[in-house]
């Protein structure tokens, strides 16, 4: 196939930086569906599609990867990169669903603090691709991967008090049942986010 | 050691062979049990010995790589595999575990869908895993990998609705709590199916 | 950078040990903690300190693994192994935040059992991890990785046993939640534990 032999390595940047994009229109979205609950639905069903777009994304870089002979990184790298990052999505659209279909209509502190928290973790996870560009600021990248961690220990601490506060005060149990699944799965969005900065801090290590 | 100059290559691929069967059989076995679930300790004690089989398939494999000079595929590779397709049944197995262990005595129409899923899943794992022997195939080998995700969609979609349902119109707390579990071990059993896919894609990958 | 020209390829095996040590001071005081829960804050924040000490240790070891130019072992292995043994010390000290933040006030044999068993496992992926220092003794390392696997096996059995007796015996439902999450906690340690078993164990491979 002739376009194996076309250099289109510039390519699997633009997927990465197409999946960094959509999981923070992701993350957006989430903050906003937790100002309008109870019309969640189409706000979830949004955020849906933000997750399949990012399938695709997936699915034509490991197609590329497929059909290209030099690849920019360690091509198990970049099929690592790519798969870890759609896993972020993934969670952020889990808590999302949840919140419609468990019918959740009010807000709480934690699941406003851990979407703030999840928006600014996709964030850095953003710059933290950009930077792989082109690799020179590896001291950029690393700090970015530091605040990647940073948060995911924030987002935990928010979650052990949180549900720490519904044993104290959600007298109803289901409702408890429902938001401590909705505040897990809000953490591991960043949990997810670490193992990508895992990911590229492992490359600019092989690299460096 | 002598036998570490003789070339037994294809071994490895029947060990993969084994463990996907065995997996293929537990999922079967998985889905009698819940047509009898009043009856369902001998059903799940036939599963862990299944499970105990894979274990050893696993142990026997890692001991062969660790005797042998030339592998077929990459050695991270062939233990990377053998590790994760042994998780697919340790789901499985805990799974059916709960069933007979939380005394759940009737089914559910999710619990059904669930199994079936992933009796599909580990015969699709089954057949990506046949086509490692050659990788002349890689095609045929990738649409069962994609054929895994898909059906890992599914299954999340039968888990996530599945669960709503129950917050809706089980008024037994604790039994909510049992079948929310067992619907999750099931779902991971799919997702365990699509890591396995992923390091099966990324071999055809390095060798494509 | 000159230190990049110095040989120091034994300060990654120092970090390992550090490492390894922490999390078995950890799983000590964590056994400790149980027998004193009324008190347990100060204990959960003595192990909160061990967590934060072993955070530094990974952070000390990926600084080292850019600053260095050979390393006695792959790149990567050294950063996944690091960076597994850390996610150890983590679920200590998560379950112990837990006993403490949800008021658990009555320590259970099945508790006790599992902190048992936490223990018990470290001290394997300490002496696994010491063994690492000269790969001669192979057969001694993975010995060591056999009864990680073993405990592993049993932690899930007092997990599921003793969810199982929360549900028949356990009146308080919230209760019930708060202990089956501390269970699964610990017995996630013992994964853990598993998982840096597996790198170990495929450490040896590459070097057998």
């Amino acid at each position: 196939m002739f376009g194996r032999f076309v250099p289109r390595e510039g390519k699997f940047f633009e997927f990465f930086h197409e999946s960094a994009d959509l999981s923070v229109e992701a993350a957006r979205q989430l903050k906003q569906l937790l100002t309008d609950l109870p019309h969640g639905e189409s706000r979830a069903r949004a955020i849906k599609d933000i997750e399949h777009k990012a399938d695709q994304v997936t699915h034509r870089a490991i197609e590329l990867l497929h059909k290209t002979f030099i690849t920019p990184l360690d091509r198990e790298d970049i099929h690592e990169l790519i798969t870890e990052m759609d896993n972020i999505i993934d969670f952020i659209e889990a808590a999302s669903q949840r919140l419609y279909l468990y019918g959740v209509r009010q807000s709480t502190p934690e699941l406003e603090g851990l979407a703030d928290i999840c928006l600014q973790s996709v964030e850095y996870v953003r710059k933290a691709v950009h930077g792989l560009n082109d690799l020179k600021n590896i001291k950029e990248i690393r700090k970015n991967c530091v605040e990647i961690n940073r948060l995911e220990n924030e987002a935990d601490h928010i979650l052990r008090a949180g549900v720490a506060k519904l044993f104290r005060d959600e007298t109803d149990t289901r409702q408890l049942i429902k938001l401590k699944e909705i505040y897990e799965l809000l953490e591991v969005v960043t949990d997810r986010c670490e193992d990508v900065a895992n990911i590229i801090e492992g490359i600019t290590i092989e690299y460096s």
